[in-house]
C-alpha cells in the first residue's frame, strides 16, 4: 500500500516515518519543513530506538504527489479548513482517510467534504514533539487506536492496523464512538484546566480541590456519553483515568503546548462540538461549558497581545 | 452614641473617619497602624471631599477600649477567628454589632460566637483601600445598607442609620437575607472570574464567551436564592448588574486586590458557604463551584511559592 501523510510534526513526522523506516511506501505533504526534510531527511529521537530516514519523499505542494491508497491526516484540527485543497488530489477511487486528531466531531466534519472517502479515526496516545525541522522527539508512549467512522472495505482496515504493527506500533481497533469518547473523559478536563490554571497534570491531582473538579467534569463526559448510547463507559472509567494519571510523570497536554507556544489551540472539536452535542441530547456539561468560556477569553487576550 | 470600629483600613477607616468626622465619639482599634494614627491622625482622601482627622481615639488592645453601644467591622472576614478576642471588651449588655463584611454565612456564624448580640449585616457599595497607614483612599461610591439579622431594637437601627446619613453616608435599611443575595449575585461572578482569568471587570464582559459565562453563573445565584424563598430578585436583576457593571469604570474586586497584595482571599463566605447551602437546598450552582475550585489551588499554589 502507498501512504500520503499530511504535515510532518509530532504525529505525521512519528507514525510515517515508522511506517517508511518497516519499508513502507511513504509520501510526506511538508508546508514549511520541505526544504530540510528534502535535504536532511527525518530524525526521530525515540524512547523505542531513535533511527534516520535518509531519503525521504517529501512534497510542498500537493498537486506533485502520486495517489494514495491511505492517506494520514497529522495536522492539528485548526488546520482542517485546508484539507479540501490538501487531499483531493491524493485520492484514488479507493483511497480511504485516518484522521489522528483530538475531539469530537471532527470525521463527520470531514465526511462533509467529501462524502464518498472512508474514514477512520485515529487516536494516538503519544509523548512527542517536532522540536526542529525534520526532527521528531518521541518521549513515551506511542500506540494507537484506529477506529472505523466510514470505512466499509473490512480487508484495508486490517491492512493499515497490520503494517502499523509491523512497523513497531502498537495498534488496536476500537468502536469508533466508544474511542472517541473514551478520549474525551481525559481530554476534556486535562487539556482545558492545565491550561485555565496554567500548571501541569499532576498538580491538578495533588491539589484536593482541583482533583474533586476534575473528576466532575470527567462524570459529565461519562454522562452525556452513556446518554447518547456509548457502550463500555461508566463511572469505573473515571476511577481509571484518574488512577491512570497518577500514576504518569507531570504531563502538558497539547493544548497546554499549543497556547505555550502561542498557536491556536483546538477549543472547537475538544470543547465547543461535544458541548453542542450534549446540550442538543439535554444533557449539558456546565463545568466543561465554564471551562470552554475561558479557553476562549484566554485565547483571545493573546491575540490582541500579539 | 459610643462607636467602637475594628479595623482602620478601606471600610472601617472610611466609615469610622466619616462618623467621627460628623462628630460622633469614635473608637478604633488598630493592629498594625496604632502607632501612626495615634501620632498623626486618619486621612481620608474621598471624592466626595477629602479630611483629616487630627486627634483620633485609637488603641492597640481592645481591653483599653470602653465599652461602645455599636460596634462596626472591618475586618476581612478570613480574620474573624479573631472576633472572639477582639469584641467582647467592648460589649455593654446592649451592643450591637454592625458587619460590614462579604459573603453569605457570616452573620449566622458570629452569631455563634455571641448568641446575644445584635447583629446587623452592612452591604458597603464602595471603592476604597487604605493605600498606607491611616491613610485610605476613597475612589468613588460609598453608600451602605444595613440589614437587621438579629437586632430588636428597631429604636437602634434608626439611629445607627440616621447617624450614618448625617455624616454624609448614603444609607439604606434593607431586608436582610434580600440583600446578602443580591449582592452574592454581583460578587460571585466577579470576584473570583477576575482573579481566575487575572483581569478586571470591563475584560470579562467585552469577551462574549466569558460575558454569558458571567451571566449564567448570575443565574445561578438567582436560582438558588429564589428556591431559598428570598423576595424580589429574579432574571430582571441579573440584566440590571449586567448593565451596572458595564457602565463602570474598569474594576479590580476586592478578592481580585486581595490575590494581587498576597492577603488571604475571602473564599470561604465568598464561595464555600453559599455552595454549601445551595447543595443542601438541592439546587447546586455548578459553575460556581468550579470557580471555588480553581480560587482554592491559586490560592495553594501561591502559598507554596511564598
Amino acid at each position: 500500500m502507498r501512504y500520503g501523510i499530511i504535515g510532518v510534526g509530532a504525529i505525521g513526522g512519528y507514525y510515517g516515518s515508522k511506517l517508511a523506516y518497516s519499508g513502507q511506501e511513504v509520501h510526506f505533504l511538508s508546508h514549511s519543513d520541505y526544504e530540510f526534510v528534502k535535504e536532511h531527511g527525518m530524525q526521530v529521537d525515540s524512547c523505542d530506538g531513535s533511527f534516520h530516514l535518509k531519503q525521504v519523499n517529501v512534497y510542498q505542494h500537493p498537486e506533485d504527489m502520486p495517489k494514495c491508497d491511505v492517506v494520514i491526516v497529522g495536522l492539528k484540527t485548526t488546520n482542517n479548513h485546508l484539507l479540501p485543497e490538501l487531499l483531493p488530489p491524493l485520492f484514488h477511487e479507493k483511497t480511504a482517510v485516518v484522521l489522528i486528531q483530538n475531539g469530537i466531531g471532527v470525521e463527520a466534519d470531514v465526511q462533509q467534504m467529501f462524502p464518498n472517502v472512508p474514514l477512520i479515526g485515529g487516536l494516538a496516545f503519544i509523548c512527542s514533539a517536532k522540536t526542529e525541522p525534520g526532527h521528531v522527539n518521541h518521549q513515551c508512549y506511542g500506540s494507537i487506536n484506529l477506529a472505523n467512522y466510514s470505512c466499509k472495505d473490512e480487508a484495508l482496515m486490517q491492512t493499515v492496523v497490520d503494517e502499523f504493527r509491523q512497523a513497531g506500533i502498537e495498534t488496536g481497533l476500537v468502536e469508533y464512538h466508544e474511542a472517541r469518547w473514551k478520549k474525551a473523559v481525559w481530554n476534556m478536563p486535562f487539556n482545558g484546566m492545565t491550561v485555565a490554571l496554567h500548571t501541569q497534570t499532576d498538580q491538578l491531582l495533588k491539589n484536593k480541590s482541583t482533583r474533586q473538579l476534575i473528576r466532575e467534569q470527567m462524570v459529565e463526559v461519562v454522562s452525556t456519553a452513556q446518554h447518547l448510547g456509548v457502550k463500555n463507559l461508566d463511572a469505573k472509567f473515571v476511577d481509571k483515568m484518574i488512577d491512570m494519571t497518577d500514576s504518569m510523570t507531570p504531563y502538558s497536554p497539547s493544548m497546554r503546548l499549543d497556547y505555550d507556544f502561542h498557536r491556536r489551540m483546538e477549543i472547537y472539536y475538544l470543547y465547543t462540538r461535544p458541548l453542542e452535542i450534549a446540550r442538543e441530547a439535554g444533557c449539558p456539561m456546565p463545568k466543561l461549558e465554564m471551562l470552554e468560556a475561558e479557553l476562549r477569553f484566554l485565547e483571545e487576550e493573546r491575540l490582541k497581545r500579539s
